[in-house]
């Protein structure tokens, strides 16, 4: 430990947002308005969409954003910033809007999450918090909308904390979790603090502790009425599964027998031989609930198999979004107040199309197709654009502009609302199963070809032709200067 | 957020543990004496050796392990656990002994890092979360100490908060970083909490707020003496670099002109052609720092390449551990007090061998050479042997039994010590720089062949052969309980 004992969100950020923080600040710049987009590149997983999560941290993060005495007696100390700036940074509170979509809600590449309006400091030292946040939750939102996609009506449950990537990732990945379809934790303290089901029965441990499953199955089932037996501690077909039927015979009404677990070996064929020996003893309503590195591959591949599965509990693999464990969401400057108070476009330039930030301040509309529900893509345009106004809609991708469709006959839903205004929350976060539905529900406006797991169709999300010329505009004028600066 | 706001981490368990720490407790089982080993079967990322982490907050959890009352209140009327139980719970503290390796220290497969000695009930209960913190600690301590490795004499900071897995990984991660070798963080409030030492100077956003390089840059020197000028917003060769030249060359004595750091691109080409402007500028000192989703293996391909790099920064490969997200260490009876205080050993079997457990009270002794101080492998004892004593000892493998040596002239080392004894902790975490010392000085042990980070030869981790004979004599009472089962 450090010698500074106390611990305040308002330090969870890189050091180069308080450089900077300082430079603006000595500069006169730092109440400078500026609108900052936090958005991602590329979709994870190879998956057609993702699940926005993480808005309830931000919210609370914002609200709480303030430099304790301990922080800025460390920023000095340590790392030597002077008291003049110190002074200032101890008056920095959140004061600015925030717009953002809700949790649940679908989201694409190259499309803003959350759009940040704020004096240049504030919306700048926010920037790595609200990163590390969004990244993650939104990370496994979308890897549990994945695996429940596959699973469909089966029972899925989140088992990852012994390996989820520290405490915070175990408690917010199974909230994330949840929001993404996910049906219950063995987490009890996410149980707790989020209102998530909590599930789980017994470890290899207990039977282990009594020498045999006969005696720990009988233990177990003197407190709780609902037994589930782990049942490969041993042998699963010679020993697990006819023990536990044998002690659930003997207490016949004593215990409802729901189910017996298996955790280790090969699921789709100890499923069906434990599926026939429980049948033929009777408990056909007992179920058969296994864990074992499972994901939406291995459970796609188990029900080719036919397995027989009533309930899937998902660890490593989800809790660390295994197969891509980030999501790489940046956080750029895309508008900034100058000298006159007139607001004036920024962009960031690279050799990489996909890289070059497109610049103003911008609207994200949804267009829904008034006859089937369906959505037709993400159209982002300025923000004095109203395309809900018009009758028809040239949609042109924005790298590619020869791929264009004209849309009519929709309604042009904007994605984002305010949910901070002068600093003061102003949404209220739903209770959590409304955020799942929410999730769910949104799965049934996107056409089957994006929502498939393995190589689905793009989904677009296309640039208004006043947005498209303004990007244009903006990066001509940077390359004039460069020009110039060479000549 | 759920109805309980308070939160305690003695719910940062799955809730098996409850459940099973219900019916021990039940059945008068609960303070039986029992024996748990935390260790991992495979070593991440095909290296061959981990380092570990996690003692620190291991140590602080378990000093604070207690249900608070709104924890109780949770699991009554949430979960429906009754009265009785509830009351016991209450009084559950950690008054076990705890014995662990050293932070910084070599782990191998098979071996236990910690031992928990404890009444049955308050060693079930901790599991969850010893293996959340050093799963993800030592991981993380690994990663880092390959990279730094293959880094060498350069510089190498961890720069990966924003794609971190939630907070929590943010700040540990950046702690077991430090361990593995990394010399600096950007994450300031790890830099508070452990004394690490942070980095880190601006971002495109500075130059952007500026619309160009050059004023950027002034209000940058203008409030820090020491400049590291990022130079790729727009053009890094045409334009970047260039102009943090200009702005040196007028500032003169004003600044430090310390370096540039490349963010994008090719960094081998750019980070060469940047090395030749500034040393033709007469900036020979002015270093390059480069930050681009690296890690070891770029790394090594930049400098085949003859990159141009003074100091990395690493962001998201190493903070998720991208290549390998989890390690998968697991936390396994191998003892239990019997109904006459006498201790006797438990075992899981498996179909595959390497998921057998080893039973009993064991030590592990890392066997030094004494005539080139390097280590010929680990070997694990029953407690009551002392190889110390012997003149020379057979090491085989344990799943491979005829690959075989015989070592003499040897300290046999216990790699363990009591970290808690009766519940209180009885050892002080070193300071953070000598744990990294630590991790440092331990590679020295290793032969080179056991460092290689691509396909190293498998260090040995050996039983005795009382070791040995004792984990068949188990197999065979469970082969024999079960055949009887079937007769």
């Amino acid at each position: 430990m450090g010698k500074y004992s106390d611990d305040s969100l308002a330090l969870h950020t890189d050091l180069y947002q308080i450089n900077m923080s300082e430079a603006y600040w000595a500069d006169g710049m730092h109440e400078r308005k500026a609108v900052f987009e936090l958005f991602f590149r590329k979709l994870p997983f190879g998956n057609g969409f993702a699940v926005f999560a993480g808005l309830e941290r931000i919210l609370d993060y914002l609200k709480g954003f303030r430099f304790t005495d301990s922080d800025l007696a460390y920023l000095k100390n340590e790392v030597g910033y002077e008291d003049d700036f110190l002074a200032y940074l101890k008056t920095v509170r959140f004061t600015g809007d925030v717009y953002s979509v809700k949790e649940g809600e679908l989201v694409f590449q190259n499309e803003p999450l959350i759009r940040v309006e704020a004096p240049l400091v504030e919306a700048q030292l926010i920037e790595t918090a609200l990163l590390n946040i969004v990244n993650y939750q939104t990370l496994i939102a979308t890897k549990a909308s994945r695996i429940k996609q596959i699973v469909q009506d089966e029972r899925v449950m989140e088992f990852g904390t012994r390996r989820a990537q520290e405490m915070d990732a175990a408690i917010w990945g199974t909230r994330a979790a949840y929001i993404g379809g996910l049906e219950a934790t063995s987490n009890v303290r996410a149980g707790k603090k989020f209102g998530i089901p909590v599930a789980g029965t017994h470890a290899h441990s207990l039977v282990q502790a009594y020498k045999n499953e006969y005696e720990a199955f009988h233990a177990y089932a003197k407190r709780h009425r609902d037994c589930v037996f782990l049942v490969d501690t041993y042998d699963t077909l010679k020993s697990g599964v006819p023990i536990a039927i044998q002690v659930a015979k003997e207490l016949g009404d004593k215990i409802n027998f729901l189910g017996i677990r298996l955790d280790s070996g090969d699921i789709a064929f100890l499923s069906k031989e434990a599926r026939k020996m429980l049948d033929a003893a009777g408990f056909t309503e007992t179920e058969i609930v296994v864990s074992n590195d499972l994901d939406e591959y291995t459970i796609l591949n188990l029900k080719a198999q036919g397995a027989r599965v009533d309930s899937w509990g998902i660890g490593t693999k989800l809790i660390t979004a295994y197969d891509q464990p980030a999501l790489g969401a940046v956080y750029k400057i895309v508008a900034i107040e100058n000298e006159h108070g007139e607001m004036e476009d920024t962009i960031k330039i690279s050799g990489n199309a996909e890289k070059v930030t497109t610049p103003g301040l911008k609207n994200v509309y949804r267009i829904i197709d008034r006859e089937n529900g369906k959505s037709e893509g993400d159209y982002i345009t300025m923000q004095d654009e109203d395309p809900a106004s018009e009758d028809h809609l040239k949609m042109f991708h924005p790298i590619h502009t020869f791929v264009s469709k004209f849309v009519s006959n929709f309604d042009a839903v904007n994605i984002h609302q305010q949910v901070i205004k002068k600093g003061e929350v102003i949404y209220e976060n739903p209770p959590l199963p409304e955020i799942q539905k929410y999730a769910y529900s949104n799965l049934g406006l996107l056409w089957e070809e994006y929502k498939r797991s393995l190589n689905p169709e793009e989904y677009p999300v296309d640039l208004s032709q006043k947005c498209w010329d303004n990007k244009m505009r903006n990066i001509q004028e940077v390359k004039e200067a460069i020009t110039e600066l060479k000549g």
